[in-house]
């Protein structure tokens, strides 16, 4: 099983960015522990961090037949960007949404994702074991 | 660790009640699930189930003292419910929001939860697994 | 043909709550109009009022192999019980929903109907006549 | 008692047009179902077909005197037309709203009436059956 | 000057349709009031009935060279008639709105007109004085 | 009969302020014109401007057994003051709303009038006209 | 003079709960406070809590000639609970709502009360003395 | 303690303007029932009353040191004025919402409170007994 | 390949109404356009124009079996008619709308089309090159 | 050049009311810096400070021949008041909208600007300096 | 004339995403059948694709001088990019919206263009045949 | 004090793009004239202008220790980029927000500002004197 996971806009910045919304680690803590966990449950894993819209699009795009699953964490773009879900709508390969903070406790703008409707499910609040729960629940199947 | 596992409206018909969107297991096979990842834990866990808000929100107001933290599936209340939103902020102790299905793909009146914003966080759209990924969630706690 | 006649909130005070709007019937008068009817229709009828939502959602929970149809007049859970209309499109078997009232020609609030989606048909307005309406149509089939 | 019977536009397609929705009998049948039932109930009644609302308004306009009660189903201009609305408000004469499918389970501007708030009740969900429990409705009166 | 004063749906039931909202007076009187104080004015009048959007859209039309001006009561096609307002601005001459009843006093979608802004000006809530109204609003110019 | 005229804020700029939209005319000429026509007419007739909506709330006040009717011009108070509404509401004697310039032809917020519902009715677009427009409504009651 | 108190959801565990929003006092303590007053101003109190919407709509319902008046604080039922405000309509004896916190303060959820239009009067914010104040105006009656 | 008691716009004409909206006592008669009042409870009160939104807000700017409390009922100016939210905002002193009538069941304008969120709380619907409440309220602190 | 072209309401103006928004031709100069175009694609081609809707209804409703497609400019329709779509839903024979002018950079309530969604698909903008576009796209299939 | 500089509701109480919001500087202290740089600058400045919406309009209606331009800070009239929007529309000099603070950063309310349309630009969040950078760029022109 | 054919986010995946939406044809092959029609009308066009906002942003405003025309297919930029919208707006060269799917009988967010208001007519819903007629339309000119 | 000044979405058209509303210097003109005034002031500044959305947040992240506040004109991206936002609060460095129109004066879309929240302050409708005064806000600081 490959997955792809991708981190988007200013999670470059975990660790020093408002860590009482966003935690402590930084985006190289939180990928070492992904791919600790990966190895564990037999998982091949890479991952990909973006500011840019387009070069999500162009990521996902290119996801066919080179992974099996995706688990992206969309940050801003979860609320904005139509691009990003119709890329994933358009690879026919599943996906996971992973929020490190509880969108729903936070801005009103971030209470809707246009990600969600075309991801297998969501998981947010829970910081960087977010990514390890989206692991086992791909690797779980169902 | 004690943690209460909450079942909303509805769910005693898992297993019967459209397959399609809620999966084919049973809620007493869920409840087993959940028990024996619980035991590998070592986390203490009661399950629950009611179809009255009356009596979840009871439940929740008598957790204080009894329990460390709630795994909710408020089911159709999740959208309804301010009674048990309260009761929730009122206890003190984490919860953690669950829903089998992916509530965002589904009508618009499932996509604004009145639960969420008070909970640790959420996990949507993995059938019982996500009950599992709760648990581990709060065991690994942050 | 076994049908559930589902009476809903503060349909027990029916004959004594403001006439003007739901007739001077008493809820007992309505359950014999109803039985009589039924029986001219070779229809085995049983009738329920709870003021409960949870009780009401317990009920129709219990309808699998009892009932074949199901004739609900939701009162006030109309406009707010996702639980009754989960509980209803889990089921699986036909309903109907009843409104003495013409719920229309009321508050704004009353206008939007959170159980006719998941309904045969609506009957609103006729009074008492509507559950008779109501056995009928069931009856009739189509 | 005389009864005028309104359908509104398209319905003249009937039995052709998306029989899934609307049903498969024709116009010509559902007449003379209504006819049939009328002559059970002692009642005397006429029906108008048109795609016109100025039509329909004008039909109306000219029940005083000539009918004791007006049963309409006015397809889509249940959704759209005021002037229909005053006209029925207009005569003085009781109406009762039929629809032959379920309007609350459709489109999200199928869901406004413009004409219920001015009858007496309505019917919907129970194809041309509908026409034959507003007949029953309006002979039973209350 | 030539003015056409077009009348529309339901204003043939003037003096039966609900008086207490629209007056005693019958659409004959009215036009006879507005033919009278024409004639002081030295004004030619025509006046026009009809329930039809688009026979009101066809007169409307062939005023070009043929009215100096037009009075127009579109009833309850003022809250729905696209066509109507389309047809005005089309003419090229100037229009006068007047209702018999104060339609801001009255149901929420009584108080949006799609008619007035393509009007000179609007007169409503002075029955059938407000025609006489805007007879001399006209002759006076400005 | 005795009419008090009432004009709201900026009004004092007339012929000076936007020409295009409000005309060239003085509001001292138009005064004038107001007084003349009432003279015509028998009627005793009072002006007053205002650009406090206090004042114009004391001046409604004191208009009982001073003043058998208002016509009221709000300017900007139309769209914001609930207060007028009220000191017109409680006189107990009727008003007529003039507006200058077409209204629904403006900017949206200046659609709604929160004057018009607590008023006899409405003449707006016809310039200084419109004041004595509304003396005659006035004076030829109904 | 007979008084019908009623607490709603989340209310039994006041003291514990929040203490910030709702106060440091016990509901044992505050039903000692009413029954005390109540005795000073000669009115026969009792007191009833429930976190069951169901149960509350069952008290109201049986109230007729039990009580003269009720005083509710409907909680988190204040803002989704038709069949309380209903329930209240049909008893026909006066209610007053009451509300611990200042709830136009808190989250716009909070803000609409279906209650309110339906009673005589709201005291809001004021803690456990608005019960007092509650039993005052009653007893002061107007 | 030293309170001031604000009457907003138009409460001039209590016991003339819509008795049967307002009472039939006068501003003159409430303002004795309040001194009355605070005089028991040793309380010194000054009364003022204007329809100028500035004057209050004058006034209130004023109070800094002068009063220890506010009571206001704002009129209309309830759902119009940020200027007066401002101003009690700033003064940093407690302040007590009145109302006359329920507005809650009056119009839906009325329905939204500028005020009440700067306010300790908000008596609504009890006439003039809602002054005397206030006084006692905040006599008795908390 | 036979098709049918409906002009909508008050497009027998064109070339005399509003020719900056909506050209300078004829009707009968775009009918012999697009006649001509016909021809050179081998396709047999019907012009009908009408204001009525119930016309247009009518029209559409009898196209079965005497026509493979409609082109249809709803004018003013496009935003109001819900019978007219419901007629074009029920033919089950593809359909293009067109619209001379580009009605999304036009006023608001131009912006909703009611048709589009029954299409095969829409253009805009272009005039009466609209008309010969769309019938190529029709002989074009795809 | 001569320039008026206007302060709305509540700005006397500058350097006491909520200092953590609108600066500790007293308005004496303001006017004072700004008239400093007015000299610098060759401008001839006047201040003006009311609480009346009314009294701002009137001193705004008087500006023509005696002003070139006008800097305003219009407090809560910011968001309520189209009287003061129509006086600086009907000046036809200049305006520069100030605010204090970010009122984008604060209450949803305070969002919306209905004078900032008729300005030819607002500075906002800079505390008293955002009134020295409004001379400057008056007199930088462009 | 000189055309550049615009292609918006994940357009590079056409043949391979979604089919029964957006086609079996691949861009490759769009482009193609683009050129051979281009040739046929004296057109010089150039094609360009791009997942990223700024490219297509950027290629835009190196527009001016280098093309006369632009038809663009902006995909999910369509209902997000104001940025592109500004761009076209700014070139001051006609622009062309073209989509492949008929996106008014698609999800609600797809319903409103940014777009269109800036370009001079759209073409959607005839899959690759859009950018053909778009290319006929611009030839043509008007 | 290092600055860095952020130019949006196609501002690098300026002078030749829509002179109207942006002015007609050239963004190097303005650039020079930021330059000019920091350096009277002291300080050290850097521009850039991208009209990628990924690349502005690139570089804000970027600007954490090496920069003490930013200017930034984000163009269109004002109204639809969250991740700019989060880019902005995630530095912990002062923000100024700059535009050169009156964006309040434009287009409903352009009315909500996304970054202003997050910044300090915001000047809008002085063209290029805008950056120029936010140097100087933040060369006096407060």
């Amino acid at each position: 099983m490959r997955i792809l996971v991708v981190h988007g806009p200013n999670l470059q910045l975990l660790g020093k960015r408002e860590p009482d919304i966003y935690g402590a680690k930084t985006l190289k803590q939180i990928d070492a522990e992904i791919r600790q966990r990966a190895k564990q449950l037999g998982v091949d894993v890479r991952t990909f961090q973006s500011n840019h819209e387009g070069e999500i699009v162009d990521k996902i795009g290119s996801t066919a037949g080179e992974y099996d699953a995706i688990i992206i964490n969309p940050g801003a773009y979860t609320h904005t960007s139509i691009a990003i879900r119709d890329a994933l709508a358009g690879t026919g390969i599943p996906a996971v949404e992973v929020h490190l903070s509880n969108t729903s406790a936070r801005e009103e703008f971030r209470h809707r994702s246009l990600i969600a409707p075309v991801c297998k499910g969501t998981i947010a609040g829970f910081g960087s074991i977010g990514y390890v729960l989206a692991l086992e629940a791909l690797a779980k199947g169902e």
